[in-house]
């Protein structure tokens, strides 16, 4: 395999990527000059260096100083401790956060246990998350944040089974209409729930 | 203009169907026998015979007495008379019933209102809206059930400053995520109020 | 089931239009006045009572006294009679026919014959197309002018090897780049044909 | 800004890759272990040492010792030195080489003259185009190979007149059915030229 096939077979496993993009990512990087491969080289590497994992809620994180564990989310003592929102990955985090509606802590599943999965420990940081929850005596409610579908309640079924014995409230993002739906076009679920929680 | 392009013109105006499909639905009447065209013939003539408007919600039902002017739910006494749900369009009130969430009772505005729009009353069925409040004395709540999009809320906006100075409740549908959304693709709002309303 | 479903019902057959839309159309017909049913209904009635089928060429036209049997392209004389064009449906003549690039006479299948089909007599015009052949002693070249797929291959050899001894010549339209086609996005078979059809 | 961003900036420039995509192909790298990226840095740096590009044709080829300056075409004597078609891009040339159709040589231009475009010699190779056609006596046609739209068209014209006074051929790819085409959505041109084309 030469070297433009063997770079086209990195950038396959790209999410969203199939092989004919892959090869045009290829020669785009052969069309540009050295530099931008060369930048492109150090800022791969650069993430590795500064990029860290957060030991509390997991999510990765510009680490200032190699030592640093916590990000400035998890290092915040003004948020609010009661809370720990529990969502599937980096970007969902950084969504929420984005909203500015929530206050509390976050955790990183690391991903979604989907329906018949036998081992769904793999799947998601349950470990951690237990660890996590354990540390913190505070939390009273865990906002289980999963995408609406049949994984993402299937994740939050099997999070609640595991800590069902713990004095602590689940609760779940509220179901309804999303900004740019139309009733005509709305699933049965979604307008109960829609009529459920009317606002006044 | 021919039969062909006389009827296809009147096709284009179907929701929805451009020039090209309007052509194809003339040549497929076409390539059927001389009985669909009859029975199409004959559904349409019986929509306007057998299909009533209600004097209550203005929705279109099968009326099977002429004289008859309630629909099935504007004449069910069990249903909850306090409150009113406003939806759009007929296609709209059938979306929400089929949900089984609600059991009070409708009004199809037969529209909505844009903004920037000079004269909203020629968009919206207001007048009748106004004689269906006055008329029920029971009514405590109105529900502004609109597409959650500009036009929806502007809609709303509208009904609600007209009836200001009644002593109504007047509430809208709760946003949130719809089924199927991922939470990376959910826009602030949508998820700002997915976690005000959040289950527990 | 009442005047809105079974009108519904019937739009469903139109092609490309699900449950959702044909519901659509009969609210559409129900938010318009009564002239506009009327309308439609006589352009309908219209249609079958204006509209012949051809009986050379097979394709429906608007016939001015209903003793007419043929459609203005197989009434002129001034056409190249050595050339038929075979092509599947009504839509895809006239779409020929406004390239203005061809003046030889037509014949419309009223379909295609798909792989595997145990009855192609049942699907195409066959034995209609046999007696168009024969009828003419002036054809030369029957053009099979079908979709560039999979049917309409199968449909042209089917054709082929059904009149094989006859002395015609069999044509089929040139493959090549379609206007807005990109190489890169060019199979191999459209390719190859574009380079032996290169036009100098 | 961070080593995400600054990294997911970089991404962004990927032919088709928005900002939510390039945040995306960041958290992949990152929820791979080291092995991965390292793979990835290796297989860019080995892509400007290992891949030259061609005296003769300008395409990027492996180069096996660095001093080499032909690819594998152009220095394939058994191929038809009467031809040179000329591609837009070096994935075009891939496209053509694949179909198997073609035996002669290849020239890639490095994109194409938009209309209006005022410096056409800054968007295409056009000196290297006119060194490698005056260095080859043998060339009798050049087929410029453009993808079948506006651009395309213009950068055809634009070659052809820079070279009108010399005894060349030049050809045009054969425009006509590509596959998967059906004639009721192909537009006159295209049929026109289907039917000129056509085979028997």
């Amino acid at each position: 395999m030469n070297a433009i096939d063997r770079l086209a077979e990195l950038f396959k496993n790209f999410p969203g990527i199939g092989p004919r993009q892959a090869k045009r990512f290829v020669y785009y990087l052969l069309s540009r000059d050295g530099n931008y491969s060369d930048e492109l080289i150090k800022a791969i590497q650069n993430l590795k260096q500064e990029i860290a994992q957060c030991n509390e809620c997991q999510r990765h994180f510009p680490s200032t100083n190699s030592g640093q564990a916590l990000c400035s989310i998890c290092s915040d003592d003004t948020r609010d401790s009661s809370m720990l929102m529990v969502v599937p990955r980096d970007i969902d985090l950084e969504a929420v956060e984005k909203s500015g509606s929530y206050k509390g802590y976050y955790f990183v599943l690391g991903g979604v246990v989907p329906i018949l999965e036998k081992e769904p420990e793999k799947r998601i940081r349950i470990k951690e998350l237990e660890s996590r929850i354990k540390k913190n005596k505070n939390i009273k409610e865990i906002i289980l944040a999963m995408n609406a579908n049949q994984d993402g309640e299937h994740t939050a079924e099997f999070i609640k089974q595991k800590y069902q014995g713990l004095p602590l409230i689940f609760s779940a993002l509220g179901r309804g209409l999303s900004t740019g739906i139309e009733l005509e076009y709305a699933d049965p679920e979604t307008l109960k729930n829609a009529f459920l929680h009317r606002t006044k």
